[in-house]
């Protein structure tokens, strides 16, 4: 159960804002947020080149030179290195404002010569956090600002890295920006999956006995569903926004390809559905058992009580203290020679009967 | 609950509205309507100025002499007053009617040469109570009607009045009326994390008891976010006309900043829906908490009574007056050496196979 | 409940039909319709000339000396009638058979000189009684079909008969058409109003104390929600058709003031919806709270029962017939000089156990 | 019941289809279909003919002599006269796949020179069998294909040969298919009613005393308007497609009637929609009258055992037999002079008390 | 059960995908796949011939000199047998990966010489599982890739084989691909009817006896429908794609028949709704049905114990001690000469008079 807790508590209402009626473009750094490390990488289809921990001067140094650069910042608590990053790059005051205060709905927007993707992913597939990853890209630059160290991107960097030939290096910017979309939305999946899974088995262990916790369970993983689900669908909407865009710097190509990445959200959406599908049943199921459960405690306090209640009154009638001796109609039977034995007898077949009964009308 | 209670007692169907069939255009006042108030601030990139408690002849003096003014009624009283300002501005007597007739759903309508931008505000975040706000604005004044005093504008006042040069001095109208509307949609998120933390707070005191009054709350609090959905949907269909127009008094850089507006507004809703959901999953498992605990009670008093009724059959039997006297077959065992302790044995025997057999049936 | 009862018996499935298989356009009374009778007002900016009781040749006589004349038919009896007042304003035989059909949804259809506007209003707010208004228009004639007298267009009349000079008798034949449609549509508001007051008044003695037939009750205004929904949507349609047509009959200037009354619509949907969604969360309270009830008193019940049954049995055991003479074994307590009195104690404190061990339950 | 059992078993998934694999366009008889038979209606505006057991051959004597001829094919079994029929009308191969599988849903196709309108209509309105309809009308004919005899077009039956001058004779093919297609979609207003009256029936029984068997009624009826509804969404679809076509077979004027009929599926969704959320309530409303009473047993078992457990005990008390001579401590009360009545009275007060708090709980 | 059990473990979540960041268009054998065999079948108007366990230099042989091609690939294991098949056609590298990545959303994707259809079939009835089938098809070939042996193509085969000339040998390419895609469309029928039987066997057999087991029967077959929507949605947004789309290679005669099978996806689309409605009823019957009988269980024990306990506390009263010989008020009647006879009918009254009470609420 703790990491449905951490769902709860992290939950939906996180957008991080402003203060109410600042100037909108004024960036304030989060004091939660992480030192900012930017690393860059210089593409071409024939080298490349990564310098971790570079600075603003190894930006200005290398910037126009390459085809393509990737800087990818790492932690937001550097305000002063966020504007002068948003300086070289001309990007927009409000976008930037945007990566600053994290917990935005994932979405696009479109500048003169740069777009903005604001994405959410499952930073911590335990307890199930949520990170916003920023993306900007123009015709020959690709920045990335993440809130923690960890993100999906290692697969892109081997790509990268990779000695033959590739793709990620020949083609420009906007593929390289695709590749690392890609890999956020892919980066879904195995949670989803495990969720899934752990679904399975609290279904299998509620159907040997329902228990109370089970119920918690579903509940806090519906919840988790009815998060992720307000992730994916403004992501979907983002995807197809990029894909329907006629900015010169997302090229053909590109959009045959963010097709495809546009299908993965599009079945992770169907797969988070179901999966809200299933808890719904489930919780409905595990209301059904504990009812049938109830039923059968009931049934079986029905069928003792109503074999006991008639004896015991039928022993509390031998039990009285009639006095024999006044009158011969007086509690005759309690000097008959066989009458204990056969008050035992009769009491032995009311119970019988009453047995046979329930037999008949399937109540045992 | 008290909180909880004036939600409902406040609750939706409190649209004002002119009597039946009174021509429409006509202003009537609400009996419950504040003395009106005026208070008209001067703008210009390099100045500002601000008159308190000004009259119809401060805004004729200045009417025409500032590149922005914006005048801040408070009040709805004095008809003639706001008639005044309609006829100085020339607003619509449609939309003047809308501004007395409090309750309007938000919404925008364009004239000739302003725009009418009806808004809901929570007055009140302690009560929920609800104040309509109406903002016109055209080329070169802003004009905000307020139901009461109390408003999220403070922020905007001091950002006019900030010695630096800013955007709001420097800007239009449109961009003051922006900064307003802003303001207005901002000022719903306060509110909505509180209630949040109220949900979580009970959703903790649930799962340790559930408590009737529990359900109360929950179902208070899902009205509060039944009516909060009805006037944020209408709020952002009515900032999406705002972008979408193509009046000249709203220009293409205020619209780029409306767009974040307009993204709050879709984050407001997503919140509220999120914690619909979390409502009535949380009102289902109080349902169920509450099942859980009338199925262990019930089983309970079934453990008990399983026990106990055989028991008390027993010690029945050997209460019976049966007269050993009369014959060897009558209740010989009262008379045998050990029958006492053998028959209190013979009890124990019982109730403890009994308690075996609910443990085994893990009823225990 | 015998308004409930009302709404039930009137309800849903009351559209008049020309026997299946008639020739379209063909007029038959309603064997209950009430005798037909014509008022006809005569307007125009100057003047205005009410005729009650009017007969054809009134209307032949003054037909198209006036600018604006408005016939009000009460009652739909008279076919004969009827037709002769198609034929005269050369009305379209489909729509005049929807004026003697009633109960049809509010619709409106464009002919090549007239609009037809039918919609339905509460005819009596006490027992939700529905009647159809039908109201045609041109270019210089507004004629209004009602099923019984009693209607909403007082307001309007006093309007006209105004002595000022007015809007009503300045403007055409489409703004005075405006005006009796936005008078239908605000009759709508006092008895959404009445149920809204009720629904409150039945929330409260339900908190009080749950009773079956408030659950009847709940159910049956939420039918009635039900049905006003069904005629509200549809009525928003009509108005939106009439806003967005383009016929000349219909100017710009009255379209504005039908936004008006379109923007009541939707408030009046919104009113519903809301009373709607309560009314489902009260049944769903009055669920809990009735299951809430059961849980109570089967608590009580397992309390006494389990305090009580122990009780009864130790009583049983001194109860027993052991014979003390046959054996030093047998039931020596019942000798024992304090034996009453400590066995009266030992079960007091088996009593006061139990209910110390249910208060450690919180189940007292 | 035997109505809603027959509603079950006939119901949804009925669609006849060719083997799968099979050549599109193959003509394959349902071995359930009826013998086929022809009857020709031959139309002009003066003078009108009717064959009954019309052949082949008389189609080809008639066929281009009259303005237009109405040829109603009823049962499904003679393919090669259904294969003739297309050949001399040159009706689609696939069209006519469609009229012998029958159970199609509602919709049209429309061909170069001939429109193919599927429809289903009750065929008989006490056991809800449903029948499919088809009909293909062009310039001057109209064919229709039935399952069985008994038809809803005896109304136009009889207008075509009234001795009035009429439309159905004056006006072309497409009128003619308009009149049968009205009168099939009004024939639904009957069993809707019927059901209606059901409903309410059903509704009054069960405020009287909830039974497990209407429970299954409701169910049955609910599980009816399901279907319904699935007929007549693709109805009004199909209405509407035709409406909007622009082939030159369907003339505008038609389209205007074909309206009214588009009217009357709108009317007749809203009837069963409204009829499921009837339903629905009353579904919702059994489930809490059983509970109630469930609770009202319930109360009552819990009083009658509150009040005489502790009876029991205390008879139990002076019930056992501790020996008043081996102490005077020893139930000195049995020897009391007024021992028994006071016993007797105090038992009476514990009662009443009990039945007092009772009162005072509001449980009585 | 057993059946139900599979559709669960082989449910949603089983998309395979590439390696989370993998370069694109990458193939990567699935390590369940199959060996991978070839069948090939040419196809002109005249002939046709059939190559099982086809090579790659049979395709290169025959490859251009036949009409119309048909190569069927079962099995996905030999990775660089798809390659060159996808290098001879000129397939789209990302088509191929979602050919070997089985369990992607049925769709369409469009190339400018090819069509890509990804479908999803039932493979197995019995046990629910399902298995993608991709077709590609051009202006003279059709490409199938299957998981497994066993396909619903055998009457297509069968078709092309017929001595009689027939419309599939003679039309291209996309009629081919069309008569595929509606045999795979077809093969829906049989499992959804299935269902629909057995759905009315539990019926049958839980309006005679509610039990548990039924209950998680509904449930895992409501999970079966939600799966098949799932499939069937985009199943028929792929064919309405289809038939929207303009390429060269899908003619306008070919359309017509698509037309005809998107009919019968909408008819399977149905089938599942109604199938989940008629669950959904059914599992709320259930529980109903559940409540009714705890309700007579509970009944039939306050019944009896209502009985007993007063007839239990009057045999305690006469068994009390009391001494009569202390005081003539202590327990007189026990010595009355007709004492006991008399308390004997005193109870049977008590006890018939309950009942009557019982018959007289109608809760016996």
């Amino acid at each position: 159960m703790a990491k449905a807790e951490t769902i709860k508590k992290r939950a939906p209402a996180t957008t991080r804002r402003s203060p109410v009626g600042s100037s909108p473009g004024t960036l304030i750094a989060d004091p939660a947020a992480r030192r900012s490390e930017l690393r860059l990488t210089l593409i071409s289809p024939q080298k490349f080149k990564t310098i971790e921990n570079a600075s603003i001067d190894d930006l200005n140094t290398h910037c126009d030179k390459w085809p393509v650069i990737w800087l990818d910042c790492t932690g937001l608590a550097n305000i002063p290195l966020i504007e002068e990053i948003g300086r070289i790059f001309s990007l927009h005051p409000l976008a930037l404002e945007d990566v600053v205060n994290t917990g935005q709905r994932p979405k696009v927007d479109f500048f003169e010569d740069h777009a903005f993707v604001a994405l959410t992913m499952i930073d911590d597939a335990a307890s199930h956090r949520y990170e916003q990853i920023a993306v900007f890209f123009g015709r020959n630059f690709v920045i990335t600002f993440q809130e923690r160290e960890g993100d999906p991107f290692d697969p892109v960097r081997k790509r990268i890295e990779s000695s033959m030939p590739n793709r990620l290096r020949e083609r420009g910017a906007d593929y390289l920006a695709y590749a690392l979309i890609d890999a956020i939305v892919d980066s879904y999946f195995p949670p989803i999956d495990a969720a899934s899974e752990l679904v399975d088995h609290i279904e299998d262990e509620m159907l040997r006995s329902p228990q109370k916790h089970q119920m918690q369970q579903l509940h806090q993983l519906r919840r988790g569903t009815n998060v992720l689900k307000n992730v994916l669908w403004p992501l979907r909407d983002a995807l197809a926004t990029l894909i329907r865009s006629d900015v010169s710097y997302v090229r053909a190509e590109t959009k045959v390809f963010l097709n495809d990445t546009l299908d993965h959200s599009l079945r992770l959406i169907e797969l988070v559905e179901t999966q809200r599908d299933m808890l719904t049943g489930l919780i409905e199921m595990h209301l059904s058992l504990s009812q049938a459960r109830t039923n059968d405690v009931i049934s079986y306090l029905t069928i003792v009580s109503v074999i006991f209640m008639p004896l015991t009154f039928l022993v509390g009638i031998w039990g009285m203290n009639f006095d024999p001796g006044s009158s011969p109609w007086n509690m005759p039977e309690l000097k008959a020679y066989y009458g204990y034995p056969l008050s035992l007898l009769f009491m032995a077949l009311v119970a019988f009967g009453l047995i046979a009964f329930f037999k008949w009308k399937k109540w045992l």
